[in-house]
């Protein structure tokens, strides 16, 4: 058995003893510029075109992450063959963590706390009331479903939003286009965690965030082309929005003169929110692997025309 | 039935009108200087001494919050009658809320996160690994156990010591003098709890916290007696310890001149980690007081040996 792997961003040396050890059966090797032997399987991270384009006889690709929409945009240099997306693999805890903490960090009112500290200043501020401190999560998969669930046992009222209804104890559930503005409307705290697909894409735009109620908060861990940046500051400008907390961004870097850094309202961090376990993902790709030899099904299959 | 009612730091009357709602046969009244008269019940938050000398008729005395310190301190001038805390009353969220927050903010380096985003820097920080993170938590009371209960969730190791030994899933127990420096070398994280006693008052000084492993931080939502305050910063300007967050302290409000203002790895918020939910309080203790009333047990009592 043949297996290519390619990340972006490493050598993906890593990548490769890792899953040579989990399928020692297995060969696997590098995709380099100008491979094109035959391969059964292909581990990827934001490919190039030329890795995937006519190789139909995949037996499957393999994303190394949640989202899938950077190999989706290939378009038709993307063979016709099953696109897997990791679940989990240890993200869901880190988003839970990335995003309990915000939430905290605004109903709390540490970051007004620490402002008062750098001036020395020792003053009470009056605490928020969990009934007015709804949490709307944008995208209930496997990822906003685990935020819901850690927000939950702060006892933060939870409301969920995505295209078709989920079933979540203890979770409001609203679904499609014609529930979105109510579901906006109890939003104290707008968590977007949806896949990036055409529908989704600037989502997060003047329109929608208007129906947020005033003095609401932002939390973006998804992709930085849901938000229209332009939008976001215009709102706080307007004073309609209270703060936002970002992880994702249309341009990352972010670039030093964006008007993001210059406004402290806006809590930036450097697309931390969940990093790609490699221990964890290795074992799920190599479970999955082994499933597929069998011919038995697997979890994780990209709906190619919902683009998740 | 005659209520006493004493309220340092407010007028009182709103804690008035809720016990009387809650027990509309009982006579409640505002204890003033002077009031001598015969009652069966005092609900009090630190009153004078002189509230208190000499009613040895008083069935119990009921404390708004959850340290009883205050109280016990007042020595021979407290009547031999039973001591009741405020178990929980909405406490152990809170606590949780701000540890977890604190505990968030240190493993996911979110402090340096905003330092850098402050000079509009882009900078991956790597990530710190959960194995190498325990928190300890200095008593395991109905607080602490709160607290280890939502850390958990995170899937954070989690050790805890106390005067005598607790069973409680999934937290390595350490109990008594002889445990704690055991307890201590495993403790990145370190949040006290604890009441705050003639055995506990300045636990946390420099030959306590020099047992924490190099790097760790310090957590204090006791009491400010807990902690020598130049320890804290001696071992800080050391390097042995990374930061602390603090919610109490010696003198309160801390002295605008006070060094801890200075140092920027002291986080301070002005005694708000988790503050008396009257709904609550009000309900448990006219509930306790039903029981007294039909000659049934209650929890909660105070053991003044022990000194919570």
């Amino acid at each position: 058995m043949e297996i290519l792997v390619y990340a972006h961003g490493s050598s993906g040396e890593e990548w490769l003893a890792d899953l040579q050890r989990a399928l020692p059966l297995a060969d696997v090797r590098l995709w380099r510029e100008g491979d094109q032997a035959a391969a059964d399987y292909a581990v990827v991270w934001r490919p190039p075109a030329e890795m995937l384009r006519g190789r139909a006889d995949l037996k499957a690709i393999f994303n190394l992450g949640a989202g899938v929409d950077a190999i989706l945009q290939l378009g038709e240099a993307l063979p016709d063959v099953p696109v897997v997306r990791l679940d989990d693999a240890g993200m869901g805890v880190q988003m839970a963590e990335y995003v309990t903490h915000a939430v905290l960090r605004y109903f709390r009112r540490f970051d007004e706390f620490d402002a008062q500290s750098r001036d020395h200043q020792w003053r009470f501020l009056k605490p928020r009331s969990k009934e007015d401190f709804c949490i709307g999560i944008l995208g209930m998969g496997v990822l906003g479903s685990r935020i819901a669930e850690a927000l939950q046992h702060f006892d933060f009222p939870v409301h969920g939003w995505s295209r078709s209804r989920k079933e979540i104890a203890g979770v409001h559930s609203h679904a499609g286009t014609e529930e979105l503005e109510t579901f906006l409307s109890h939003s104290q705290v707008l968590v977007c965690v949806l896949p990036l697909t055409d529908d989704t894409s600037g989502i997060l735009d003047y329109g929608t965030l208007a129906h947020l109620p005033k003095g609401a908060f932002l939390i973006n861990v998804a992709r930085g082309a849901h938000l229209v940046e332009r939008d976001l500051l215009q709102l706080l400008e307007d004073g309609h929005l209270a703060g936002a907390t970002l992880d994702v961004f249309h341009d990352e870097p972010l670039p030093s003169d964006h008007p993001f850094w210059r406004e402290p309202r806006i809590t930036i961090t450097p697309h931390i929110a969940a990093l790609t376990q490699r221990g964890d993902s290795i074992r799920q790709i190599a479970a999955k692997i082994k499933l597929m030899e069998r011919g038995q099904p697997i979890a994780g299959l990209v709906d190619r025309t919902k683009g998740y």
